[in-house]
């Protein structure tokens, strides 16, 4: 297709979006509900014809000479496509947020205003190989009222086109309203660039994917975009911490599961409890095969087995079972550290002195701070919301884990009985 | 200076602001009023200074032929001096919204959760001629707890300059963190680009100025924006309209203080009502020097000293003593006319009808949203905000009036006592 072709079919598709979305909106909860239920049935019904273009990707993924990790990520199975499926009933049985009163209060002069949740409009979706995103961030903007445009990558375009079929067919056989989730069918670059131009029609663009996607996206878009970086996260043992929790949280934010955003990345500890802490803190993560580079002060009271910190590693997202560790002062140092060194995602203070935590809660500028929980709960089920579109590293509109509520905005309603100004 | 200069002085500016933005935050309530306190007793003090200064920026405007309303909008008096002033003094009154807790629950696992409100961080205001500005946007900012980067224009720099300097030396004075305000002390245009590109250092950017001002900043910007677009309002004089009603609120949006945004552009009249309701509303607002333009329905009910209405006029914010007219068959066609055409800013019903007015109220995709209320309310002093930093026209973070509590972002705080996920 020429450039000026895919401009025109995606700014066709958001004219269509923008039109369901004010259909959307006017479903109500139990309507959204029973669509959704369709949706799963239909998702489920389709699993054969789903896997046939799951097995087309990953031959051509085989071709290609995609990584046996990236290979597995865009994998589907019977019990994958259950487990989707089941992903869409769950967020059916969570509550809508439309419709919600923030805020009310009246007015001296007589006019009433009330704040009232409303859905955003239209989402666009960026997203790279695995096909799971096609549904999941599709029926979470739907159950908050919004109609989706979603651009998968190329590895999985036929498992999403075949997912995004049996969500379209099964929703609208329901009264799901036509182009509320569309999949933009190709998957030329020049896709992205027309989707991120398109501010008359896009709300908000959300990407799911590497800092190379995020980054590519931040750069086009005329819209909002939430974004959702590296999480470098730190947990901060401090001079009044209880050494068993202290290994019990660092060992749990490190090596629960390393590869994700919430976990682990530099440990800092208290001067004054170094010697006493740090020796079973690294035993028991070496234990666990973790692989330690810490500063001079670190390597001096652990001896051999402990390699150095660069400052590289203070700004480095392992995502894998390696930790660097910083002795330092004070509370504030540790705070400073995190600050400048950190990605204001998720950072834990361990400590009995409600004083300093406290203060470490006020004073790290990130999303989520912990006192004595592991950074592994920065997380939106774990937080209760039943269901994520990521956790947003941005401090506009949404910050930390994102839920249904996050996907909505709102919109002034001002009743009175004939109220100038003049 | 080369660009390469701009830049490094910008990103100086940047890191400098965020130093002070961590120190803002942990002022308290009092210590933020007394500083705003410092700085209005500074700012009447430096009259003379700044008059002086101001005396420099009108020759020069002079000199380059700005119009009569562009000088006017330049030029301070001691008068206009005092009331920005007062304005500081006003929102020094106005409670802190920083700290408040938005949100609290607990979860099974013990671990408790706090949404709480915290500064956005640094903000950037880049805006046009008039020199209030500067102190204006930089108090609310200071208020709710964020450090400024301000943008003026080159007609007002001296008097920019004079301002900034009375406010960063009696805050001083008074304990204002360094850097807290910055005034970019050049207007190459380089440096708008050099502002909006700086994303380590910025949270938000807010363009406050014309369209052409906030197209440069949207498609130059790498962090959010908020845009204050047009206000292309709509009334509709429903079906069950309130005859006396009608009149009373479209003369006071149309005509009590046209050249605002949230002034009446466009009037929608149910075709059962248009024949009894127009010859009355029309001659009200004529007799206030109103030009109308209409479509043809409302052409015949009228007859002579009416102009037809093209596809032009529904989207021209006149700002201006001109409305447009059309006559619409139903509420349905008044909802999508102003979905379609509208700006999304404030659009008003007139109706004795509740289940028409709430359906008005749910399908209009605005931000604020009016029944029997004239639309001139769209306003953040009207609202109880006590001032605000303008009208937002988008969906994300912030729409309609936005107050201090807008220009700050939320943390969850998470306090437990050695929650693991393992």
């Amino acid at each position: 297709m020429t450039s000026e072709e895919i401009h025109h079919k995606i700014e066709q598709m958001g004219r269509h979006a923008r039109q369901a979305a004010y259909k959307i909106a006017q479903l109500d909860e139990q309507a959204k509900n029973r669509i959704l239920l369709a949706m799963a049935a239909g998702l489920r019904a389709a699993t054969d014809s789903i896997l046939e273009a799951n097995a087309r990707d990953l031959a051509a993924g085989e071709e290609k000479g995609l990584t046996k990790a990236m290979l597995d990520r865009l994998r589907l199975d019977p019990a994958r496509i259950d487990a989707i499926a089941g992903g869409i009933e769950q967020v059916a049985s969570l509550p809508d947020p439309v419709g919600a009163v923030i805020d009310s209060w009246e007015r001296p002069n007589g006019m009433r205003l009330e704040q009232v949740r409303v859905p955003i409009g239209v989402i666009g979706i960026i997203f790279e190989s695995r096909p799971n995103v096609t549904s999941d961030a599709a029926v979470l903007c739907f159950k908050s009222g919004n109609a989706t445009i979603l651009r998968g990558g190329s590895e999985a375009i036929h498992s999403n086109r075949a997912i995004a079929t049996a969500l379209q067919q099964s929703g609208a056989a329901a009264g799901l309203p036509d182009h509320a989730i569309q999949l933009i069918p190709f998957t030329d670059r020049e896709s992205v660039a027309a989707l991120a131009g398109m501010d008359k029609w896009l709300d908000l663009i959300i990407p799911r994917g590497g800092r190379g996607l995020i980054e590519t996206v931040v750069s086009l878009a005329r819209m909002p975009v939430i974004k959702h970086y590296d999480g470098i996260c730190h947990t901060y043992l401090d001079a009044a911490a209880d050494p068993q929790m202290a290994v019990a949280i660092t060992v749990d934010a490190k090596t629960q599961k390393p590869g994700v955003c919430n976990a682990l990345e530099t440990l800092l500890v208290h001067h004054e409890v170094a010697a006493t802490l740090l020796p079973g803190v690294a035993a028991s993560l070496q234990q666990k095969g973790v692989e330690l580079r810490g500063d001079e002060t670190t390597r001096t009271i652990l001896r051999g087995g402990v390699g150095a910190a660069t400052d590289e590693d203070w700004v480095t997202e392992y995502l894998d079972l390696t930790l660097s560790i910083r002795v330092v002062d004070s509370l504030d140092q540790a705070v400073e550290h995190i600050n400048t060194f950190g990605s204001h995602h998720s950072d834990c203070i361990v400590t009995a002195d409600e004083a300093a935590a406290e203060r470490f809660l006020r004073e790290v500028d990130s999303g989520c701070v912990f006192h004595n929980v592991s950074t592994r709960f920065s997380d939106g089920e774990e937080f209760g919301f039943g269901a994520e579109i990521g956790i947003s590293t941005d401090k506009l509109h949404a910050r930390g884990p994102m839920g249904l509520k996050e996907l909505t905005s709102y919109q002034y309603r001002i009743r009175g009985d004939g109220q100038v100004k003049g």
